[in-house]
């Protein structure tokens, strides 16, 4: 099930010396040595922000809202971001604090952008979010939350600007492109491609491939 | 379907002064003004080379391998990333050039990368991948690959140091775990995300919420 090139990947880190830093973003630029052992350069963005105690920068959450007599509902974050001068839709997310695990971290993000109290029922490997420009790196955390639940009623979020938009899971894929075409918002990718992934499993279960001539 | 917070999101960039610019990426100081109407700086990376024909910087590739008597399988490339010091497993994935089209760039990357010649079958809208560091976007562009045809039968791909790995459809969340397991690579955000959309879907199709007392 793989296909290896003749060409090695291998590759290493030699140094790295700052271009210019923020207080959170600093550029840098990176000398290494690619695999058939020609040094070269490459421009890098670090957060300034990531804690010695984590592999991660933060954390995004892919909470479900489950009620009674409700479909079960995405929990998603419209708001406005400065780099792109924009609104976006997004997964809940945010840094990780100091000394502080991916899952409390998740928790804590999603009281603070949606009011919910959530349950954390998985989490991934560290993963990058732009790995040709930055270092950037998140665990996926999955949590659940229990609408039912009298503290999930009436949710109070603490973050002023922030939207909480909410999608029927088993529609995710069709209520996302008919809010893109009534809002000016971007997708973040990783929303986009969850529902590809659900409407991918849900269409062609079972499809045998069918070849063009 | 929608809880809406009582703050409004509203929010709008004023001036962008750059910090520093290397040959493609620079940092810059955005000035903007949030909901409320006070005056805020946030930091901002973005790349030098995004074209003035398009709205996103590049594409990433959902490529599917169709062959007959094989499971479909999910394309994938590891590589040696210098932002992250590591190798990464990604969607094939690239910068849109001058002049062309998203599909055209999905399409000349995927070959480049994998040797293999792709047909597009869909393209979503743009979608940013990390909109608190960066206004950096891209167009997911699904591709079907025959792998039939006599010109996908022995793929050579164009680039070094990219391996290509194929991992089938029907078991691409418990693939992506095992690699991860037995090699050293950091996992791209979207396919994990991917993956996760498909297990989703799969694994409850159907099931009605189960709450807690």
């Amino acid at each position: 099930m793989r296909y290896v090139s003749s060409a090695p990947t291998g590759g290493s880190t030699t140094t790295k010396s700052p271009l210019a830093s923020g207080k959170w973003v600093r550029l840098e630029k990176t000398t290494y040595v690619d695999a058939a052992g020609t040094t070269r350069i490459w421009e890098t963005a670090k957060r300034t922000t990531r804690r010695s105690t984590t592999t991660a920068d933060g954390v995004g959450i892919i909470a479900v809202l489950k009620r009674t007599l409700h479909k079960d509902c995405m929990v998603l974050v419209k708001q406005f971001r400065p780099p792109l001068g924009c609104h976006t839709l997004e997964f809940p997310a945010g840094l990780i604090d100091d000394n502080e695990t991916a899952e409390a971290a998740a928790l804590r993000e999603l009281k603070e952008e949606t009011g919910y109290k959530g349950e954390v029922v998985g989490i991934t490997p560290v993963t990058c979010l732009d790995p040709g420009l930055s270092n950037c790196t998140t665990y996926i955390v999955t949590v659940n939350i229990n609408g039912d639940d009298p503290d999930n009623l009436h949710p109070s979020q603490k973050l002023e600007f922030v939207e909480v938009i909410l999608l029927p899971l088993d529609e995710f894929q069709k209520k996302i492109d008919e809010l893109l075409q009534r809002e000016d918002v971007v997708m973040d990718s990783k929303v986009y491609i969850y529902a590809m992934g659900i409407t991918q499993a849900f269409a062609k279960p079972k499809e045998l491939p069918v070849l063009k001539q």
